[in-house]
């Protein structure tokens, strides 16, 4: 027998109340104290995995043993995504009400594949998919949730190719046209990637040159639909980015939808950071065009504070989807769905299991309401102008792009460098912002993370969480100039004898 | 200002500590008492859309009006999975551990793309997934845990397409051969789904026949492959089954590893459902073979008592699976992963974000032990057998497949019919077993599917929840013989004028 009683079946019902209860209070202490732990986990590789048993438990374990472990060895090898001082890639939050949310999920453990499965998963689905598009001013169309943007634009490129007809879906693409997708130099990855799945091949994906502050030339785009035409490739789609992973640009969708529209190509909306800002009206701007968009995705686990995961996939040709995706064996045949009464999810997507992610992002919505939603995207948005406007007056930091949203990219830049060939100078300021992040990161006061610009290493300060106030972006900016000023002193000490700061001057 | 307190960020941690309190007692009662609701919901469409406001809130509303209308609107709508009485599909179970950890989940809120974006995360999941490979008799390997089998078959298929050469990631399948997959005709529908998505397209897809028991024929598999060489196909995979979705057989995986070792293709096991029964040391043979595969994926959110989704994806040849799916742009860049010193995961399949799904998994196997959970699956493959049992009795029902594991196939037979054409007498079985599987769904107190077996309509009944007791079974039992005996009664009376009934003896 077990260390503990085990019942025949589950936990009784007054184990989980006595149980849940504890690890209601750990949240919520958690959630009220976040600034005990550090943000990024101070780690290193292998620490948990030999923690832990090489071999599984033969019998089981108390509840109170195993959450024990969970907080002994487990947290400190979390990164806490849901720090206010999270400044990394998308800041985002599991806010309280999409917490519990998640936690009615679990406990119902419903799988929408068929409306017949759960019919309020998939009716829920459709409210607050609608509801969530009125919010950013999108048209009326169809919705669906999707785990993640990265499964969402595969889908839409996906459909984009069922739109361009050859019978692809029963003949394959061996034998076909070399179709050819674009997008832009600063699209996320997964485009790329969803376009090596779908078999089109890094071939073919064209990354289209975007203009001065980093958002897609609409000009170039048509002339590579051109001459692309002209070698023998077949144009079916484009993808615009409204909130690109590094700079947060944001692609002139409009006159990429003029593009799509010449040319008969299905235009794709990768919204999924900064589509939401749309829920705050002077930021509506951010999907102008998208109203013309054959598809957009915009992620409420990215900046509407539902848990990860929840992303909100709009399509104006369900049917096209549809075809591109629906396979109805006998097994999962409905009396409703051949009375075309309902809506069966399963035939939209790659996956056929699709849990009840509705339930948090309709809670959320409640919970805060449009205008509570627009008021904390707001301030986030106050909050990354106003890290900005400290860079701007430094004299020794600089952005290296625009802000139009919550993301700053920047550098330091210190002015007191004698005057050499651009290309040390540059390579002394890559390594000296590479150890400004590593040192402020390991401060565990913040975590941010970098990308690279013009071939610069920038540092990216992203405003997204909900417990994020001035307080702590001022932290960061402190911390930001204390290292730098030691760093800098020290490079220009040592820069002789250190191959990693390259600076000889 | 809206009608309850709003804080300027989130909840406050008091007012989660309640909330989070009510949430448990809903649930600790929810499991308590799943009797009180009907196993498949009684509603109709639109029911649910009608309810709720056609515009979202523009103020947020107490948490306590939302969980009312959670108890009032949705769960009328709700298909209880985690009801013990449901038998339809397969039975899935949120067990409390996993309900637990997938609360802390949500808590965490983590996004472990990446081993430095919460290094828990990452080797948590290699520690459960090996702990789980050790538990169902798999060699070592690399494990990574994926939302749902079809996306962990969609990977699968994509590492073996990468396998098979031909730059497919660089250049696409344009300009390729005709590569082609073979797999039952029993297999699931998610993987002719994969083929169409990754652009094999359906003729991409060779359906091999199956023997009297629903399995692979291994002859005509090799048969298939040397007449398509011969005509000019590129054979590159085969997805063996262990536990199809219609009757659980078990495709003779030794075999088929044999042909494909000899064909020098990739071979992957979708076991989903059956490899889970490999954690009983008596049920070990399941995953026979596997131990040859390239690829198997098995899920614990169909018979391991974690919430739904969570599904396990092993591949001997990590390399081949991360040059399928890696990109790495600058901004996800890390010192760690350059020095090759841990994993990140996103490398190795479509979804970059990635939530933390091993913590509800080690949980469960903490909390059962590996022989509780061999207990509950020896249990419900006892009460599957039981079931097939009596309707092995019974003179007016009868089996239509074999029942290796916990599910039954069997339809209602009547014995009484004079003779009569054969397809006369299946057509009124067909129509009688279709009002059947209506009828005892419709009394609420079991939920069963059905599927069609070499034409004939057959109803299913699979045993897989935490909760279900033979007492569950005994009842569904005995609906299934009062609704047979009354609708055969009416069926026979008014056979001349129902066309549903066409049986005319």
């Amino acid at each position: 027998m077990s260390a503990h009683e085990q019942p025949a079946t589950d936990m009784s019902p007054e184990e989980f109340r006595r149980q849940g209860y504890q690890v209601v209070d750990w949240i919520a202490d958690y959630l009220a104290h976040p600034e005990r732990y550090p943000v990024l986990a101070r780690t290193e590789p292998g620490v948990l995995r030999r923690a832990l048993p090489a071999e599984p438990p033969a019998q089981g374990e108390p509840m109170a043993a195993i959450l024990a472990d969970f907080t002994r060895h487990i947290i400190p090898g979390i990164t806490h995504w849901n720090h206010p001082a999270f400044f990394a890639y998308f800041a985002i939050s599991g806010s309280a009400a999409g917490i519990l949310g998640e936690l009615l999920s679990a406990a119902l453990n419903v799988n929408g594949m068929l409306w017949k499965t759960s019919p309020a998963a998939t009716e829920l689905e459709e409210v607050a998919l609608d509801w969530l598009r009125q919010m950013v001013g999108l048209p009326p169309q169809f919705g669906i949730i999707m785990d993640t943007a990265s499964v969402a634009s595969l889908c839409a490129i996906a459909a984009a190719r069922e739109a361009a007809g050859d019978a692809v879906r029963r003949d394959g693409m061996a034998g076909g046209p070399r179709l050819r997708l674009y997008t832009s130099e600063q699209a996320h990855s997964s485009i790329e990637k969803a376009a090596i799945t779908l078999g089109l091949g890094q071939q073919g994906v064209r990354k289209i040159p975007v203009d001065a502050e980093f958002q897609m030339d609409p000009a170039a785009l048509a002339q590579a639909i051109t001459e692309d035409r002209r070698a023998g490739w077949r144009p079916f789609c484009v993808v615009a980015t409204v909130g690109t992973t590094s700079t947060t640009s944001v692609d002139p969708v409009p006159a990429i939808a003029e593009v799509c529209a010449r040319e008969g190509l299905w235009l794709h909306v990768d919204g999924a950071y900064a589509g939401m800002a749309a829920v705050a009206s002077e930021f509506r701007w951010a999907l102008n065009g998208c109203e013309r968009a054959d598809s957009v995705v915009i992620n409420p686990h990215k900046w509407l504070f539902t848990p990860i995961d929840c992303s909100a996939f709009y399509c104006r040709h369900a049917a096209v989807l549809r075809r591109a995706f629906s396979l109805v064996p006998e097994y999962l045949r409905t009396a409703e769905a051949e009375q075309a009464a309902v809506r069966d999810f399963m035939d939209y997507g790659i996956q056929l299991g699709r849990r009840f992610r509705a339930l948090k992002l309709w809670m959320v919505i409640r919970y805060f309401g449009g205008e509570g939603l627009a008021a904390r995207i707001r301030e986030h948005i106050r909050l990354g102008h106003l890290f900005a406007s400290w860079v701007d007056a430094h004299p020794d930091f600089e952005r290296l792009a625009p802000t139009p949203f919550s993301v700053v990219c920047f550098r330091a830049r210190p002015t007191d460098l004698p005057v050499g060939p651009e290309e040390e100078r540059d390579a002394y300021f890559d390594a000296l912002n590479q150890r400004l992040l590593d040192a402020v990161n390991a401060t565990g006061r913040a975590y941010l993370s970098h990308t690279r610009l013009r071939g610069r290493f920038a540092l990216r300060l992203a405003v997204g969480n909900l417990r994020t106030t001035e307080a702590h972006v001022q932290t960061a900016w402190d911390l930001l100039q204390e290292h730098a000023a030691r760093l800098h002193a020290a490079g220009r000490g040592g820069a002789q004898e250190k191959a990693e700061a390259p600076w000889k001057g």
